[in-house]
Order: C-alpha cells, then sequence, then structure tokens
C-alpha cells in the first residue's frame, strides 16, 4: 500500500493509472499535476485525481511513488523539474512508448537518483487521448514493458513488477534498445503507414468520394490513425533511427509485392500473400507468432 | 418472391446470400455449386443450400435469380459454362470486389445475354473465408455497389435493387471504373500494404519475439492480412493499375513523412499527423469525410 501517488500529466495513460490504483486499493491519495489547468480541474472533477499540484515538483512532493506520463520529448524537462524531490525510496516510473531515449533523457535529468527510476511501457491505449477517457482496466490483461539498467535499483524493479502486477498486467523485462527495435517493427511502423495511408486517400481530388465508400477493413486498418498527433509525433521522432530500418524493410517486401503485380505473377503475389495470411491467422496478442510457411 | 435462385460458389459470400434470401422469404429453393464438393457437401449440411447441383450450369437450369460468387478471375469461365441457360427473364449478378474486369469477362463470355447481368459488389466480408463461416446478416447494414452498363435491362437493374436492399443492403450505382478507382484506395490498397508489413516483421530474424509483443493496434492494423489468399491474388492482379497507382499516392506521402522524421521536423510532421488524425477521427462509414485541416 501506498501513502501517495503523485501522476504527472493527468491524461489518458497517467488518469487510468491513478483509478487503477485506487481501485485496486494500492494508494491512499493520488496528487495530480498537468501542464493544462483544464486538465488537472477535469481530473478532480472525475475523482481521478485527489489533490490539484500547482507544479510537478509539488506533485511529487510527500509522493512514495510518482508516474510520469507526459509526451516522451517532455520527459527531461519533467525529470529535471522534480529532481531535487525524488528520495532515493521513491519509486519513479514513466509510460513512455519509446524507451532508450527516455532513459538517456533521465540519465541527464536525474544525476544521482537515476536508480529509483525504472522505466515502463505498458502496451495499452486507445485512440482518444484525455483524462475524460481514463478507465481504471486500462491496464489489465496488457503487457507492461520494464527496461531498468544495471545502475536500476533491483528493489525498485520489483517495486514496479508488483505494482503493475496487482494492476492485473503481465510484466515484461528488456533491455531499451530492444524495446525500442521490437515497438519500431510492432507499433511505431503501424502508426506512420496509417498516419500516411489515410493521408494519401484524403488529399486526393476524389478522396472524399472514395472514404464514403470504406467499409469495415478500412475502418480497422486506419483506427490508429486517428491515434493522438502530439504524442505520436514524438514517438516517431524519439525511435528515428528503429523506426526508418523498418519502414525500409516494409518498403523491400512492398517492392517485391508490386513487381509480382506488375508482371503478373499470380503464383509469386499468391506465395507472399499466403505467408502473411497464415501467419496473422496464427497470431495471437502475447504469443509468438507462428513461423510463415513456405510456398506451396 | 423468387422460385429458385443458383449459387455458384458456395463460399462465405454466396452462401451468406443464400441465407439471407432464405431467411427473408425471398426464395423458395436453393441450389448451389461449388468446384470442391466438400464446399457444396457442407453447404447442403448446413442447411445454406437445398441441393446441391452437379455442375455450375445446372444451378442455374429452372433457376430464377443467380449469384455467380467465385474468385474474380474465375468469373469468365464461370460465365462461359451457364451461359446457355442463362433466360434473358433470369437475374443475374456476381460478388466480385473489382468490376471492369468482371463487366468485360460477361461481355465476352455472355454474349446476347450481357443484358440480364447486374454486375454487383457488397462491402462485406469477414478474414474467415468459406461457408462455415456463412452469416444472413453478412449484408444487412452494408453498402452494396452496383455497376450496371447502358446496355444492361433497366429492369434487371430494378430487380437487383430491390432484393439487396430487402436484404437490408443500402444500393449505390456507378460506373465499373470508377467503382474500381475508389476501391483499389480504400480497399485493395489497404490489403496489399497490410500483407507487405505483416510479412516485413515476421520474416525477420527476430519476427517472432517482435511478434508477441504487438498489441491491438498491431491487431486491427493487420486484420486483413489474415484474408483468403487466392480471393485477393485475384482482386490485386485484376485491378493492377488502379492499385498501383494508390500505392505510388501512398508512397509519396510516405516520402515526405520519413523526410520530416530524417530532418527532425517536428513541427512538418505533427502537421501530416494531425491532418490525418482529424481526417480518420471525423470519418465515419458510409458518410463522406471531412476534409482535411490546414495546418496549425
Amino acid at each position: 500500500m501506498y501513502n501517495q501517488l503523485g501522476v504527472i500529466g493527468c491524461g489518458l495513460m497517467g488518469g487510468s493509472f491513478a483509478l487503477a490504483m485506487k481501485k485496486a486499493g494500492l494508494v491512499r491519495r493520488v496528487v495530480g499535476y498537468s501542464k493544462s489547468p483544464s486538465t488537472t480541474d477535469t481530473a478532480r472533477r472525475m475523482g481521478v485525481i485527489d489533490i490539484a499540484a500547482e507544479s510537478a515538483l509539488l506533485a511529487v512532493s510527500g509522493s512514495d511513488i510518482v508516474l510520469v506520463a507526459v509526451p516522451v520529448a517532455a520527459t527531461e524537462s519533467t525529470f529535471k523539474a522534480i529532481r531535487h524531490l525524488v528520495r532515493a525510496d521513491v519509486l519513479l516510473m514513466d509510460v513512455g512508448s519509446t524507451k532508450s531515449d527516455v532513459v538517456d533523457a533521465a540519465k541527464r535529468a536525474l544525476g544521482k537518483q537515476f536508480p529509483s527510476f525504472v522505466p515502463a511501457h505498458p502496451i495499452a491505449g486507445k485512440e482518444s487521448a484525455g483524462v475524460q477517457h481514463a478507465d481504471a482496466s486500462l491496464y489489465q490483461g496488457r503487457q507492461v514493458i520494464l527496461t531498468p539498467l544495471e545502475q536500476t535499483r533491483p528493489e525498485m524493479v520489483q517495486k514496479a513488477t508488483d505494482v503493475w502486477s496487482a494492476l492485473g498486467s503481465q510484466v515484461l523485462k528488456m533491455a531499451p534498445h530492444h524495446h525500442d527495435e521490437a515497438f519500431a517493427a510492432v507499433s511505431h511502423l503501424p502508426h506512420l503507414l496509417a498516419y500516411a495511408y489515410f493521408s494519401s486517400v484524403a488529399r486526393q481530388p476524389s478522396g472524399r468520394d472514395f472514404l464514403s465508400l470504406a467499409g469495415p477493413g478500412f475502418r480497422d486498418f486506419t483506427r490508429i490513425a486517428a491515434s493522438d498527433p502530439t504524442i505520436w509525433r514524438d514517438i516517431l521522432m524519439a525511435n528515428k533511427q528503429d523506426l526508418l530500418t523498418q519502414s525500409q524493410r516494409f518498403r523491400e517486401v512492398l517492392d517485391q509485392m508490386e513487381q509480382a503485380i506488375r508482371q503478373g505473377d499470380a503464383h509469386a503475389l499468391e506465395t507472399m500473400i499466403r505467408q502473411a495470411s497464415e501467419g496473422r491467422a496464427q497470431w495471437q496478442a502475447g504469443a509468438p507468432a507462428a513461423p510463415p510457411s513456405k510456398s506451396k
């Protein structure tokens, strides 16, 4: 049981964490701070936080657990703002979708308090950002990746593991650069492609007419294209190298498929489609996919 | 009320049409034929069809309404096989996802019976193909595009409109080439991208590990990558020109976004993401999307 949770950034992720901690009976009191006073107000009126803090630093004051849930590009300035009140026994976590940049920012900003920081990435979210969509069950049944370093205090890693497990999440640990490589592939690239694809249709002279004909396949394929622009701008920028590497791999497969279409090579096209289709049909969240079948 | 429906191709689309026609009380008897005898057997055991025909031609014999629901590349041979029993008063329709190639095939194969043919494309489907997934409500609330030509008998177009409307579909009419242009954009390209994307991740040395970390965004983005390989091979081949044109447009937007990422131009990236995000948030199936907002 924690005495006080300090939430910096009372949006969807921070707000949902506060609600989940309260619902699980893991915290007595939640103090919250957001850059926008109207967000902090809404969070308090909704009962997501109990006390609105005037600054990030004041949200940390007296807290024994602190969650930083700001766009990743704001991580360093946030850590700088709070470092003087991060005591060695405070569990400090973030929820950022990229980890190498967050770890670097934490090293620079936190100095000797860096070992208290446990970098965390819960694989959960919605297209609808904002505290008004906060949900106590957002993290339930979801994976949470922790990327502790050698310097990170093992006691803090254990505390972080216990907290997320108590919220119903499945906790995994990996190195920050492995995290970023994997999420460039399975999350950041799909967002980039969905944004680019939706724009390419919408920008056409007949785009509006085309969009009026789109069906359920389009709906699901483009769902993530509605994701928050500020948050995703930061993520795509922060994980630039891995993202561009993944995009290059994608382009190579797209080239091969287009080549088959252009040349009328139905057999080659079907083989490639079949590998994808069988792999995807066997995929389940949280389970390794079967290796793609050989051509038949 | 029709006396006999002949279904050629008792898969998801043909089977669902048969079930829907029966449920709506629009047909007395359904005769079905599939290339694979086990499919026809399953369809009969499930009550999707009443009588299994030995050939496509025999499924047409005595039918006053005929639905051809085969992969688009098999359309011409199917029309050739049945043309001798397509009487002028038989309503003949297909369900193909491409229309120019189907219309050309019908012209060549049907000869003087071509005016009885009403090309149709119901915007409905599932990743799970096969008669075992047939569903009487598959077409309910969905759009159905008819692409009649000048030669098509208006009486048949009216009959087709009445049938689909009675099944709860919203009927639209357009020229075949307009249909193909629009669906290259909102359906065929997303399938190509989803196949290429899933393959590009799965083929990597760490692909299986990456896939085990993928979450709900990935799940929805790749849902259509599980679609039937034979059906989609044919569609992508049949609509080659429009598809490659759309892919080129997509690549141009992707290039622009990657350029912004590479150059660290956060403002340009955010502007592009914001246009997509706002456009997608406003999009609803069946309604024209709002024009993309100007940069802010």
